[in-house]
């Protein structure tokens, strides 16, 4: 049996020396393939963002990603060349990832000559002008700089949508079964339930472990297992989480 | 005798999930403190950031902090309430720390208003208007958000000037030694010399140690150490930095 996991957070480059990061220390996911691994079926492929904590194992391979872009392209390669029973994407992945950066003095004059060149003049058709200038994909800045300058007052970081990878693993394997992750912070459980709902249906997810980043301490790690026809299981530790994946994977478990 | 390293990268939080970050291990760091602490009359108080790799020895002291505007504070409580004979600051300080994140509709909401109010009409005057207002401090946004939704199409962050700790460091305590350090990316020798004296005069530090990524490896890593009369030595591993500063500041060799 083949299981590709994903654990920890994905890093963007804004130059050589600063990074935009997603707070993740892959715990979770290290706890999932600890327990499975011990089995004698299960073969994992994991792949893991800087810092993640990583679990020991013969039967592991390792696949360490930084960007988003690596990770899509990292993904990709494996579903479309091993045949895998199950994802589990735990990891915590980057809406955005960097366009450009730039200045108060340089995105001034970008705006300014936009919205000169296309002489609006009510307040309204300026502000469209400015939103769709925003928008743009190419824009005065620095996008591969090797250090961005700290002279000017502001550094303005422009972030465009990053690929939506998870949405992309039905595409590239449709017969593998994914266990994808949502993440909210401070919301009622019924919000976490439907946001779940909604990700199961845009990304074909056949679960959602869902979770809320106050019920996350050094102790404690609530989790709802979430299908279309609502919570199917709760989980109070990292380690029920891992034993509730488990069983659902190895016993095929439908009502846990 | 008592010493004050800095050692890591800063960590700025954009919202609960994300954090701006400054790549740095804090090996050379850890080299350092690792040489020093074995000095029967040193005693090492270590100011680190998150994901720095730790030394070990009894007599250090630890202190993590996430932030600029952490590492600031605790800079100041040290500095204020213990003497020491040198502060050794090799922590990769972020020099912008979040004011805002918005997106396109909002900025150019607050833009468009600043525009209309003031009644610019040549490219210069909007120019000059934006760049304004982007100057300001309070803006619309979403600067204190739980997780910033992912719904527009840019993620726009306004970053402001971080506080510059190292120059506070002789305010703090005028009798102290600083040895800064300072990195930049791919340039002459002669340039990466010139802006570490400019540092030693902007800082009133005693010593720089001057460095560029380009030449930084897993077993390589040139410094020099600068002074302003020049460079006063040259190293070519973080072990031979270490050693070195540990004979400028036990033996006060003023020749290397």
């Amino acid at each position: 049996m083949n299981i590709l996991i994903t654990a920890g957070g994905t890093s963007e480059k804004i130059d050589d020396v600063r990074h935009l990061t997603n707070h993740a220390t892959g715990s979770l996911g290290k706890e999932i393939a600890t327990l499975l691994q011990s089995e004698e079926q299960v073969t994992i492929h994991y792949v893991y963002g800087p810092q993640a904590v990583l679990p020991e194992g013969n039967s592991i391979h390792f696949y360490p990603i930084r960007s988003v872009k690596e990770l899509e392209q990292q993904m990709k390669e494996l579903l479309t060349t091993l045949s895998f029973d199950y994802v589990i994407h735990s990891m915590a992945v980057s809406d955005y990832e960097v366009e450009t950066a730039t200045n108060e003095a340089l995105l001034a004059k970008e705006l300014a000559k936009a919205i000169t060149t296309k002489q609006g003049t009510t307040q309204e058709q300026i502000e469209l002008i400015i939103q769709e200038t925003l928008k743009q994909e190419s824009r005065t800045g620095e996008p591969t700089q090797k250090k961005i300058s700290s002279a000017s007052e502001k550094l303005i970081l422009v972030m465009k949508k990053a690929p939506k990878v998870i949405t992309s693993i039905k595409k590239w394997q449709p017969s593998v079964s994914l266990i994808g992750f949502k993440l909210l912070v401070d919301v009622p459980e019924e919000e976490l339930v439907t946001v779940a709902q909604k990700s199961l249906e845009t990304n074909q997810a056949d679960f959602i472990l869902a979770n809320d980043l106050i019920d996350i301490t050094p102790t404690q790690h609530l989790g709802l297992l979430v299908t279309k026809d609502g919570v199917k299981a709760r989980f109070q530790t990292k380690k029920e989480i891992a034993q509730g994946l488990k069983e659902l994977i190895l016993e095929r478990k439908d009502d846990l």
